[in-house]
């Protein structure tokens, strides 16, 4: 079967099961996981709580193209996705591994300013960069690798309950307008640079995700394919459904403005927003509000079910139909 | 400048720089650091000793071509590689995350059958798959991060000393033997297996990288790169230099019966081995010797210098020029 017949989640699941299948309980290794893959990060026990570990990997004209983005904010980036990874987790961010795939025609100087654009944001986080590996390659490719940490708590994909109350960090669908405005090549105001800086240089939500590990919250998940499909992955890895309100979602309002008939779309379904999605009781989510000077909004409710279904309402009370929710790298 | 004016080595060289220089004396991550850019692995201190970690990066057409080995033969090697900068370390194998880069029309079987070569690796030495990234992308990438750990002690390449001997596991050249063999379209014999073996599905030396570090050594490195090559990373990061003989040379008897006039360069200069090259005092070889039974050969003596050249003498005491001494994936 071609991969395109089976989907990047059909290989994911097939991939999953072969590694859970082959598991040595003799080992070390295996007996310390608590979270590997279908989750945000990978998790396992050390002896003082949790290692976290996350890898992500940009691709020249499937994640990035060059031109659209400097090489310092694609730098940025990089480091931000995985970064979002420890973040979903409710961790602490330690060591990246940075590996990068150039043509030989490569500027030296892109280069270096995309490792600038990495030690910028690992600056903010105590981030140390302490190895990776360079290779020739036809197309750009960075591949980072992130580690982290916890205590015994951690925020999973898998641990929403019925009734649990549903909230979101930040301003979903950011990313997505800004991205439509730099494809669009339509010229930068002051007032539409939020948009795009939430594409280009998306800043990772690790304090909030400590806060809401903190707060008592036990589920998250960074929405990078979007508000739906990540809520989706919650509802799939839990058991449950969910259910959402249009008129609750917070769109921002200068996307809301320049793409009036397309801003909620973006919200719901438009991805590469970093923002957590989390899950929690009624007075977990309170808690976190006054924790974090980061605006948190309750957009919906975890259900019985159906399993993985999430049921978006619009303000009239009828199901809504998202455009595009989610992304399938291989285009089932 | 492009990068293929540069190297490979030089660009690696400026980006250790602004690493180095960027290092933020505050974080917990960067006073814990042992060994970051420049070494097979890094390592950083942890509890209860040192955590290390790797990354390595296959690219289709760079690394490998599909056809050449099988699928699961390039999982193998692709976990191999990355053990193999654990075993260079004198560490134990841990953690794996896997990322890889697909083209929409590749096949499932075919990925099936990577992970099952890397799975049957990581079974060997207790390794667990925690998780990865699956990406779309025109050329096939496999690229996987290694995590490990050690006592306090590691092996470095900047710590051998003048009067070190020199020694080597194994047989060098193998994988340059078999490379050529498979390259050349040769059919198989039973004789000339091992040698396709070593560059098909190569054995990293986890149990000599500890017991060489667990002898009293502290210098080593695996010599993926070729031999002569590898030994000028020891004699540049510990600025020394070093002499070998090429009547020491552990050659292969297959290889040298197949390729009389190769046999010797392809020990010195072929790459793609997955040996360990160490240094120490002769009597910390000797037990390195006894507590091994892999093949431990003495092939020269680290001296003063000039710092980073090393001296390949033949067998009448004058000087032998390799052929093909290294890689630059950037072809300088």
């Amino acid at each position: 079967m071609k991969l395109s017949e089976l989907g990047e989640f059909g290989l994911i699941n097939i991939l999953s099961k072969i590694v859970e299948d082959s598991r040595d309980p003799q080992s070390p290794q295996w007996k310390n996981m608590v979270a590997g893959i279908g989750d945000d990060a990978a998790a396992w026990k050390n002896k003082r709580g949790l290692t976290l570990a996350t890898t992500d990997c940009l691709v020249e004209n499937i994640h990035f193209k060059p031109g659209q983005s400097s090489w310092r904010d694609l730098g940025w980036k990089a480091l931000a996705v995985n970064l979002s990874d420890i973040a979903a987790m409710g961790g602490k961010a330690g060591y990246a591994l940075v590996t990068i795939g150039l043509p030989r025609e490569a500027e030296v100087e892109s280069i270096i300013d995309l490792y600038e654009g990495i030690i910028e944001l690992g600056n903010m986080w105590g981030v140390a960069i302490a190895g990776g590996d360079i290779t020739s390659s036809e197309k750009f490719i960075i591949s980072l690798t992130v580690t982290g940490n916890s205590g015994k708590h951690l925020l999973r994909r898998s641990s929403a309950r019925p009734g649990d109350i549903i909230a979101v960090t930040g301003n979903p669908g950011m990313a997505a307008a800004g991205y439509k405005l730099i494809e669009d090549g339509i010229e930068e105001t002051e007032t539409d640079a939020p948009l795009r800086q939430a594409f280009l240089r998306p800043s990772p939500r690790l304090a909030e995700g400590i806060a809401i590990c903190a707060s008592g919250s036990r589920t998250a998940i960074d929405i990078s394919d979007g508000l739906v499909a990540d809520l989706g992955h919650i509802c799939n890895s839990s058991g449950t459904g969910a259910r959402i309100n249009t008129d609750l979602i917070p769109v921002h309002p200068t996307a809301r403005k320049i793409f009036p008939d397309q801003a909620l779309d973006m919200a719901l379904g438009g991805g590469e927003d970093y923002e957590l999605l989390f899950t929690a009781e009624a007075q977990v989510i309170e808690k976190v509000k006054r924790t974090t000077s980061t605006r948190v909004t309750v957009i919906g409710e975890v259900t019985t079910g159906p399993a993985g279904v999430v049921n978006v309402i619009d303000e009239n009370g009828r199901p809504y139909r998202v455009e595009k929710a989610g992304w399938d790298h291989f285009g089932k």
